[in-house]
């Protein structure tokens, strides 16, 4: 949790809308409710003032509470200051696919410099990370300035944030929606029509979309900034899944350069991980001048991309299911298998002893539903003779083995 | 987050006061602030009704929302159900060494399985654990059916739980303390005869203790239970770390079997892990009958002790620190060292390149504070002759290596 001045002001209303506030514990500390409820009803009627009711809430993001972080830190920091944490954040929306109340974010930051190397290189980890998850995604990137550049141009310079928040919405609402929010908001019809060519832009080549954005922004300086900075990033990225959408806004309004977004094909889900550069973040915690640069993956929607897409392996194929149960005959037998148990695991392979001496048929169908690859049998019979039985749950087969062949054969089964 | 109910009356009344309540995000959606105080002081004036203000606490341990999961999943899950879960948990407490508002706890769960197994493995793994982090601890393992076997013997079965907080804080307030709150919860000085030798029972072996309680408690057949469970455990545990403390009774409600503490030695912070049996807990959701146990450890107070007994190695010697910086002479060296960045990467080796081509000595200095094991410079000479400087941060030594076995030099340095 957080102070909640550390988080109103930085999302956006829709975002200050979605914080989860938390009930000040001096209301619920050892007292009864109803006198509380009084002393609060009371206190309204006096002086109306929310800081009795709560004076902190949930993570937003990662993002805030970072920046927060690193100005508390700045002392013991060396910057340029590189991060990661995965923690849940919450925000108090209607749940729905691909939409949770408490989720989990993993963020990687780069933190005092300007560099767009940090871009470069945050890009290479998203286009890794992907691949090794085996999801196929399209990376779209814009720039802030070029935003920017555009309102400046058709004469609005302050309305980037109206601007931005109408675009963002492209994906979901269409081209239609979105310059009618536009027109909402106040922007001409010369405006608009200066705009709308950027929402046909999808198939045009870079060289193209550069080309056009620096004629129409030539007489911008933070436009020209934007085209630059996109420039040089592409100059220095080595794959081909990265493409400029100059339509892409991102709904935050603490980005200032450089904006991601990540989107798997085939499961609609919206992004599944973004980020950008801020310039201004810890300016507002009172360290102005350090810009930094993140992205953050949703770990929740990657799990439900993951188990839509069947990526998730057969869990006998595992390294963290059970690969062998000991069937549990008695209190003898059980300590017996105790110490096989032991040196199983010593030898890293995952084991365990079924806990109850219940019916074979019981111990057998868990073993199958945990799709654990062998059982081993150790009865009397077998702990007197030291050759245990050993079922390959795959093929059904047994095998008899001694006791120091055990943990060789079922390594090299 | 759980629904309030959900955690309400789980932990006694003093966990109560420290869950976390989150208010009704009702209450601020969409509407301004002045207007929902309005409303809410109209409300209470009506009818005081505290479930306005709040359906939805924080999470204050892992156990009774696990309970809650295994109730709701019933019959996805198969029995008996292994889990191990880390996850933040909150107290609404006065924050203080090793007492946290925010703190993670690590879960590990077997339930639908009644085997004092289950306890054996737990222990095994609780040893397991702290000799992998090097943290010398010593477990303490009570029953509280023998915490109920006494309360039944001294004609005081209905002060279990009045019993159990007392003897609670005997580590913290000391024996005199204990007598005296009981004294004021109602005991007799009889009854507090037939207790008081328990406070003195440390120095005693084993098998003294068991001979103590199976006299004093030969007319509990609760008490008896107890004993025999705590017999079996102590005969299937293969370390002597582990001891019997009949003053161990832990805070928590829900406990009725076995309850084990860990504590390390040299650093004075209280538990760092601990559990217990608990038979009724899926109960209260409305799955009867199924018995569980459980071991958590409290991840920020195991961090606590680690720093403060010098645990955690050298930075340099850490597997997560960057081993390799390349300093940044520029754009076209930038480039350049991108690629060989990859490479090593690719080799397993975690490399960086300095993000802005700023002075040498800052770049170096940050690779000192980093405590980086080699720099690589790479400058306009070094790629023409395709030989790069290689410096080792440790001895301070220069090396001039080819490109082709730049990997081969600091993977075998």
């Amino acid at each position: 949790m957080e102070n909640l001045t550390t988080l109103t002001g930085k999302y956006g209303d829709e975002g200050d809308q979605l914080l989860f506030r938390i009930l000040n514990s001096r209301l619920h500390e050892s007292r009864k409710k109803d006198e509380l409820l009084n002393e609060f009803k009371e206190s309204l009627s006096r002086n109306v003032n929310s800081e009795l009711l709560t004076e902190r809430a949930l993570r937003y993001d990662l993002t805030v509470p970072f920046a927060r972080y690193v100005v508390m830190h700045q002392n013991e920091i060396t910057f340029p200051f590189k991060r990661f944490q995965m923690q849940p954040v919450w925000r108090a929306d209607r749940p729905q696919k691909g939409r949770y109340r408490e989720f989990y974010q993993c963020d990687a930051d780069v933190i005092g410099s300007n560099s767009l190397l940090n871009e470069v290189e945050l890009i290479s980890m998203i286009v890794e990370v992907f691949a090794l998850l085996r999801i196929p995604v399209s990376i779209k990137i814009n720039n802030r300035k070029i935003l920017s550049g555009i309102a400046e141009i058709i004469g609005e310079p302050e309305k980037l944030i109206d601007i931005t928040v109408a675009i963002d919405k492209l994906d979901k609402t269409g081209k239609d929606q979105v310059l009618e929010e536009l027109r909402d908001k106040g922007l001409t019809q010369k405006s608009l029509d200066l705009i709308e060519p950027m929402f046909t832009f999808a198939d045009k080549s870079f060289d193209q979309k550069i080309s056009f954005l620096s004629q129409m922004l030539s007489e911008s300086a933070v436009g020209m900034k934007g085209i630059e900075e996109i420039r040089k990033v592409f100059e220095l990225l080595d794959n081909n899944i990265t493409e400029l959408d100059i339509t892409l806004a991102r709904g935050l309004n603490y980005y200032t350069g450089a904006i991601m977004e990540v989107k798997a094909h085939h499961v609609s889900i919206g992004s599944i991980a973004g980020g950008g550069r801020y310039d201004d973040l810890t300016g507002v915690f009172g360290l102005p001048g350090v810009s930094g640069v993140g992205v953050s993956f949703g770990i929740d929607r990657i799990y439900d991309v993951m188990e839509e897409s069947g990526l998730f392996q057969d869990d006998r194929l595992s390294p963290l299911g059970t690969r062998v149960m000991f069937v549990n005959f008695g209190d003898e037998e059980a300590r017996y298998c105790l110490s096989l148990l032991r040196k199983m695991r010593s030898a890293g392979i995952s084991a365990e002893l079924y806990p109850d001496s219940v019916k074979m048929k019981k111990q057998m169908s868990y073993a199958d539903d945990r799709k654990i690859s062998f059982v081993i049998l150790a009865g009397s019979e077998e702990i007197n003779s030291g050759l245990l039985t050993v079922k390959n749950m795959v093929t059904g087969e047994q095998t008899k083995t001694s006791v120091d062949n055990l943990i060789e054969f079922v390594a090299q089964s």
